[in-house]
C-alpha cells in the first residue's frame, strides 16, 4: 500500500509526502494532532493537517526564530515562548550563551507529550536548568507579566481558530508591556508569495506598537512556497545588526545570512510599503 | 470535475496544483510537453511532467538568471541563451541597456511555439531587434564558436536525459572556449535542499575550467523545496559585485537581493566546499 500525507496549502495547492508509518493520530482538546514518519523529511509533525515541523528541515525555523534577536540584542537573559510546544525553539533559546532564563508556554499539553514521545531532538530542552515550561494560554500569560522579558518568542500556528489573536494589535500591545526596555518580539508571519495579509497584519500591528519593527525570511522547504518570513518589533536595537556572532553547530544561521535575510525581493518589500 | 497535476518532484514528494483546463499535450521529439491552467500560478508549461514555469512567479527565475550577470559583467553586449525555449530568460537579456544581440539556441522547436501560442509575456522578446532565435542543439553551437561571447546563460531541464551533457566539464570547456576574455558563464544548478548532487557536478566542472565560481540562490515557490541555485563561471569580473545597478521593473531583483544572493546558508556553503 502506498500511504501519503496531503497539505493542502491553499485551496488549490497540495504538498504530498510518501508515508511510511502513523505514529500518533489523536484530536486534542485543541486541535488534531499526527505524527508521522515520512520518507523524505524524516518524522514530520502536523496540527489540523498543517505541517509544523519535520526532523529533516527544522533546523531552518528553529535557528531563523531565534538566532536573529538572541544576536542583535545586547543582553537576551529572559527569554519567554509563546507556542512552540515541539521544543525546538526552546532548544535554540537555551543553547545560547547570554540566556539565563527562558519560559515556554503551550496551551497544548499533547504537542508538548508528542515531542517527547517521537521527537527526542527537539524535546531534548524541556529537562535543561534554564528552561521552565508552563501549559497555559500565552496570550492571558503575557497579560500578567510587566517589564518582565528581554526577548518574547511567538511561534504559532496559523492565524486561524485561537490564534488569530496572537496577529492582533492587542496582543503586540501585552507584548510590548511585557518586555524590559531594550526588549524584542519575533513573531512567525507566513509566507510573502501566498499570505501576504497575514505579513500585512502582523506587521502593521507590530508597527503600530513598537518603534522599530522589520521583517526578515528563510527558506523553510515544508512551509508553503519554501519562503518564510518574520516579523521583528524592537524597542531599542536593530535587529538586523548582529551584536554577536554566535552561531555554534548551526546548520543555516550565520552572520552573513542573518544580514543577507533582512535584504528583501521587490514585491516582498512592496508588502509592507 | 476536480482536475489536479502533480509533479513527483523526489519519489517520495508531490506537488499539486488544481487544474481548470488543459491547453496543450503533446509528444515533441525530444519530450513530453503540457500547458495547463492552474488556479495558483496562472498558465503553466510543464515538460516531462516537471514544471518549467508558469505565469505567477516565472520573474524570479528570469530576473534572476540574467541580472546578477548583466549587471557584474562591466560590457555584456553579446549574450549566448543554450535552452529558455519559453523565452522568459531572452525577454530579460533583450531589455538590459548594455545587450546589442541576443542568441536564443533552443532544441526544441515545440516549446518556442507553445510559449508563443500561451505566454505572450515570455514570448514578447522573440520578436525583438536585438532577438535572434535558432532551432538547434546548443551543445554542437557552442563548439563552433570561439571568443563570441560576453556572457553565457544555461536555461536547461534537468541533469537527465540529453541535458546530463550539459553538466558536464566537456561542455564547460567549450563554453570557456566560446567566451570573449572577461566572459561569464551562468547556469542553473537545482535546489540545495534536494539535489546536491547536481549543484556539486555543475559547481565542481565549472571551478575546474573558470578562475572564479559562485553559487547563488533563489526562491521559486513552483520548483522543488523552493529554494534555487545558480552557478556563475567568471574570467574575469566578480559576479557577487554588481557594476551597474539596472532593474527597470523588476519584481524580485533590486542591488541589495543581487549580493544577499550569494550569502549561503551554512548547509549550503557545506556543498561546494
Amino acid at each position: 500500500m502506498d500511504l501519503w500525507v496531503t497539505e493542502y496549502q491553499t485551496p488549490s495547492l497540495g504538498f504530498s509526502c510518501k508515508v511510511k508509518e502513523t505514529l500518533r493520530y489523536e484530536k486534542t482538546e485543541f486541535q488534531e494532532l499526527s505524527v508521522v514518519e515520512t520518507e523524505q523529511f524524516g518524522k514530520m509533525l502536523l496540527l489540523d493537517g498543517m505541517v509544523q515541523t519535520t526532523e529533516q528541515d527544522e533546523f531552518v525555523y528553529h535557528e531563523m526564530i531565534t538566532l536573529v534577536a538572541l544576536n542583535s540584542h545586547r543582553n537576551p537573559e529572559k527569554v519567554l515562548i509563546i507556542g512552540g510546544g515541539d521544543g525546538g525553539t526552546l532548544r535554540e533559546v537555551v543553547k545560547h550563551p547570554a540566556v539565563s532564563q527562558a519560559t515556554l508556554v503551550e496551551i497544548d499539553e499533547r504537542v508538548v507529550i508528542a515531542s517527547k514521545d517521537f521527537f527526542p531532538d527537539l524535546a531534548c530542552a524541556f529537562s535543561e536548568p534554564k528552561a521552565e515550561v508552563l501549559i497555559a494560554d500565552g496570550i492571558e500569560y503575557v497579560k500578567q507579566q510587566h517589564q518582565s522579558f528581554d526577548l518574547i518568542i511567538v511561534d504559532s500556528t496559523e492565524p486561524v481558530g485561537p490564534a488569530i489573536q496572537l496577529f492582533s494589535r492587542e496582543f503586540y500591545q501585552s507584548v510590548y508591556d511585557a518586555l524590559k526596555d531594550d526588549g524584542m518580539l519575533v513573531v512567525q508571519s507566513e509566507s510573502p508569495f501566498y499570505n501576504q495579509n497575514v505579513i500585512k497584519m502582523a506587521f502593521g500591528g507590530i508597527n503600530q506598537v513598537f518603534p522599530l519593527t522589520k521583517l526578515y525570511l528563510a527558506n523553510i522547504p515544508t512551509y508553503p512556497s519554501g519562503l518564510w518570513s518574520f516579523t521583528v518589533g524592537s524597542k531599542l536595537y536593530d535587529p538586523q545588526l548582529p551584536s554577536c556572532s554566535y552561531s555554534q553547530g548551526c546548520k543555516y544561521y550565520t552572520p552573513e545570512i542573518h544580514q543577507a535575510a533582512f535584504q528583501l525581493p521587490a514585491f516582498v518589500s512592496r508588502i509592507i510599503e
